[in-house]
């Protein structure tokens, strides 16, 4: 009846999520404590903070103190966000990231146009001058980004043909340039999906690109995103993108138009609740997103670490359960 | 892949379980109100207070009034909620309500023994009693509910063959008191429920009772409530309970533990979006939405009315499509 997949495996995006759209008044060791306690849950892979200009994202203008206060654990991955070469050259500088190289198309010129002021050709012409310039970092390229990949709140719906076109050529900008894409990440960036087009988005580039591995981020604008999820395992996706405790996103107006990605926690107990295996310590996790409420000072949309988890319950029911 | 049905059937549980938790301060007329627009959504359902008693339920109070002043629509059944005979009979002699008769088992001995002092035995005696009291009012018994079907906070996990053995034992006893239940609700009382789960038990009911149709009451204290409604729908379900706004529940520390039914139009998005009829006009059902949270005065969790539909986007988004 699926393909689900028996282990998924979570990029965390809350700090750099969250902390982002929240006004610079956040303590940097705040964030550095919520870093490293996300370090201690069994998450792999970290993405910290974003290195962009602070006149404009004046919560991450500390993107370089919080790194240089993270303390990383072995096996986990602690990554940075970035948009341009002189941000990709101040991740480089901390010299405490792990350094991925990413290309990045977009399934909506409108958006593109928006939100780079570039044509789709513009931005197919600068992927193989970012490559060089990983390469000449000695950074790998090994994950294509498909953004607005469902739909594009300037555009409409996006033709699934139309992404697996875009993933065919991704793949090969990065082969003529000596590099493999690995990883194949499909945004929901305008909260466009639903689970049917999951299917048909994923199925399409799953069917044309057997070879690679497909990631989903989706954002909650609309609710549907651990439905979308779902749907993405049904199809065996076994990468997510999610944010702990739902940062980034939130329920009050103020925030109003700001939707997170997936809760992680949320996400986790779904999955160790269908037997898929996360490696990751749910009642620690939850830890951390009740940490990330009182650091961001307002609620946050997660369910979860307000209605608990179940192994609590199951561990003082079972010997009633045993008894009776 | 899946029995995704053509059509769904939604039951508006909203405005009985949002202002059940609220305090008693809010107008009667504000209840009334939004009551009378959700009739004009093309919601057939709506379940619109509970005959409790007031001291112990002080929102509900004002039960008699409410019903006085709505105005019912051709078509819209407009049902109210009853835990005792004195509570139905309250119901029977406001002489508006669409009257049904329901069955409950409990799936949990540990929940029944909680919430109604009563042993599974006592229970089930108690059924035929209630099937005869419907009988003298003229109101048919058409539905049966198992009560915590998926997991018990106090009992831990339930076996999936009780519950289908549950759906017999009903089926029975209306039976042998001349009815014949035509609609199983499944309530996940205490959000126990995850996608696989929700395919045993609906899978292990619809194959030993083929005849019936399921519906799905799922509560979304750990946000999995979309995603098992995708289940149920992939299940063939096409009968779900929700709450218009996600009332009932809310995202505040105040009302923690209090946790509501799925939103009516995340729901409703979902389903339309991947092409399934609900009969629902969204937009009119997002104003709902918003009239509810104005009236209750706090945010409530349902996200597509911040988030908004994709009819408008798509409106707007057609013209630079055709022009492009």
């Amino acid at each position: 009846m699926s393909d689900l997949p028996k282990q998924i495996y979570i990029k965390e995006e809350g700090p750099r999520e969250g902390f982002q759209i929240e006004p610079a008044t956040i303590p940097t060791a705040d964030k550095i404590a919520l870093i490293d306690a996300l370090g201690l849950t069994g998450l792999k892979h970290i993405q910290t903070v974003s290195f962009v200009n602070p006149a404009r994202v004046p919560g991450m203008a500390d993107a370089e103190d919080v790194v240089r206060g993270i303390t990383p654990r072995d096996g986990v991955h602690h990554t940075g966000l970035w948009l341009n070469n002189q941000g990709f050259m101040r991740a480089l500088a901390t010299g405490k990231l792990h350094m991925e190289g990413k290309l990045t198309l977009y399934a909506s010129a409108a958006f593109l146009k928006r939100n780079q002021n570039r044509t789709p050709e513009e931005q197919r012409v600068a992927q193989p001058e970012l490559i060089q310039s990983y390469r000449q970092a000695g950074v790998p390229v090994r994950t294509g980004f498909v953004t607005a990949a469902f739909g594009c709140n300037f555009e409409g719906d996006i033709d699934p043909a139309h992404v697996v076109d875009l993933v065919g050529q991704m793949r090969r900008i990065a082969r003529d340039q000596g590099e493999e894409l690995t990883l194949i990440g499909l945004g929901d960036t305008m909260a466009w999906a639903n689970p049917e087009k999951i299917r048909r988005v994923v199925g399409g580039v799953r069917e044309a690109h057997p070879d690679v591995a497909i990631s989903l981020h989706l954002h909650d604008t609309r609710g549907l995103g651990l439905a979308n999820a779902l749907a993405g395992l049904e199809m065996g996706v076994a990468h997510f993108d999610a944010a702990v405790a739902g940062l980034g996103g939130c329920p009050f107006a103020r925030h109003s138009g700001a939707a997170g990605n997936i809760c992680t926690e949320d996400l986790v107990l779904m999955c160790e609740e269908m037997g898929i295996d996360t490696g990751i310590d749910l009642e620690a996790l939850i830890d951390c997103a009740l940490m990330a409420e009182r650091i961001v000072g307002h609620p946050l949309p997660g369910k979860v670490k307000s209605g608990g988890s179940l192994r609590g319950l199951r561990a003082r029911t079972a010997p009633a359960r045993a008894a009776g």
